[in-house]
């Protein structure tokens, strides 16, 4: 396949365009209206309060709760600890091992949202937990998801749609997620090649595939930088090239997300544009691409 | 002298009442007017916008960007270095060594306002400038100042205020000041002794005098969390004793503060409460305590 997107290839930075939609759907395929879909089209990325409510939540919440404190669970391959701590940062693939978790991940409201950005049918690329703990929280640096979905996991096209779940209230003070709007429409080749078993590292602390501060600041410079706030249950859809990171966090109240990246089955992956083998499939499918029921 | 707020001698941390006046002048001295000491006495800080003008502050904010480029600077004691780069973090005694900013930092407007806050003359305890850098800017957590000039400087009481002018925009999203208002009613006493030379170390990163978790919960919970924002030239005064930290910032943009802690002369240090000798006279005045020139 044709590397429409190359990165980590060069010794210098570059921006350039998008070569793909940003849209695949039509309002008339419904939930999103025209205007939501204009606004997602412009700025990469569309929030609701109260998408979920509470009561729909609840029984994620006990959940996750619960997974925080298996020492088994931060043991297995598919958990992250904070370097130099026993904290749980992130879980991966929670849609694949808990009942409860994958019922939220495939709700019918956020898979027809899915359906609709991406023109068709959707399964679960990756799904996550992030724990952003209160006190010593660290910050997530700017990244563009695709960018590594791309190099690392062999996604073609930018044909895919992250939806963010607050599973504690994000302030404007406990490192909420910030987006530079727009920044979906340009594409920030990074420089340095990809190591070997480079997810391992990554996770923890992002080295290689980081945009460039002249790049940043450009795109900061063009798109400003907003932080969806909102209540537990609050919802964002954010597109999978958008320039995104986070502040750490050292307010008492933790910020957690449950992250669920949703792909066009017309975009399944290939061989990884890096040439090294792919990352395991709890982080990037590659086996199961059904699409997920509709209700 | 009797030792009204002792820290760092218990294994215990906790949490008690302030036994000191918030606001020691009155409206009929002026300039703030009798809501905003009420405001003052409640939440502990008071934010201006545009306290002082853009121009006003032009010569200053040539000045820092030479300073910040100046490898001399960075290697005196003043200068406080990021853990891992050359990047210069804070540099103290701006007052003493910089015409342009010792004008600054005595000017008429916000001499005024500390002598009315403070009821009476006040000369400068300490003078800094935080640079936070953009893309790598370092949290400051959450501290008292008054802890660490009781324990460490011999600061008898709370009679001392600190002045926050920003030389660059404070958004939300840059790591600006957050403060815990009315927090300054009590005092949280911290755990673990004060290590000889401890401010080598702790200007850099805290690691004694650190409020813990569960004082930070209950502050946090009966007070929250604000965060002063503003443009170049905003201005907040903030209380010794209130409770303040910053997040990270990974955004482009700095966010770097002029810092001016003005003392009452009735308030100069005695020896430090935690029986070691005091930190050096560029971080606490011991030497100089004549008090600001009326305009």
């Amino acid at each position: 396949t044709d590397d429409r997107y190359p990165s980590r290839f060069d010794t210098r930075a570059h921006v350039s365009n998008r070569h793909d939609p940003v849209v695949y759907g039509s309002a008339d395929d419904g939930p999103l209206s025209a205007s939501d879909l204009r606004f997602y089209d412009d700025n990469g990325y569309l929030s609701f309060d109260a998408l979920l409510q509470p009561d729909e939540l609840q029984s994620a919440l006990d959940e996750l709760q619960r997974l925080r404190n298996d020492e088994e669970i931060k043991d297995s391959d598919e958990a992250v600890i904070e370097p130099g701590s026993r904290e749980l940062r992130s879980i991966f693939a929670v849609h694949r091992h808990n009942a409860v978790l994958r019922r939220l991940c495939a709700h019918p409201r956020l898979a027809a949202i899915a359906r609709q950005l991406l023109g068709g049918e959707v399964y679960i690329h990756q799904s996550r937990i992030n724990y952003k703990g209160g006190f010593r929280g660290k910050e997530f640096y700017w990244h563009s998801d695709f960018e590594t979905w791309h190099v690392e996991d062999g996604i073609p096209a930018m044909r895919m749609v992250s939806c963010s779940i607050s599973l504690t209230p994000n302030t404007p003070n406990n490192g909420p997620l910030m987006i530079m709007p727009g920044s979906h429409h340009r594409y920030v080749a990074c420089v340095g090649a990809t190591p070997e078993n480079h997810y391992k590292a990554s996770l923890k602390q992002q080295d290689v595939g980081v945009p460039d501060d002249a790049s940043l600041s450009a795109l900061a410079e063009q798109c400003g930088i907003i932080a969806p706030t909102g209540p537990v249950g609050a919802v964002t859809f954010f597109e999978c090239n958008v320039m995104h990171g986070s502040n750490s966090n050292i307010t008492p109240a933790p910020r957690s997300n449950l992250f669920i990246v949703y792909n066009s089955v017309d975009n399944t992956p290939v061989e990884p544009f890096c040439g090294l083998a792919p990352r395991p499939n709890f982080i990037a499918e590659r086996v199961d691409f059904s699409p997920l029921g509709r209700a």
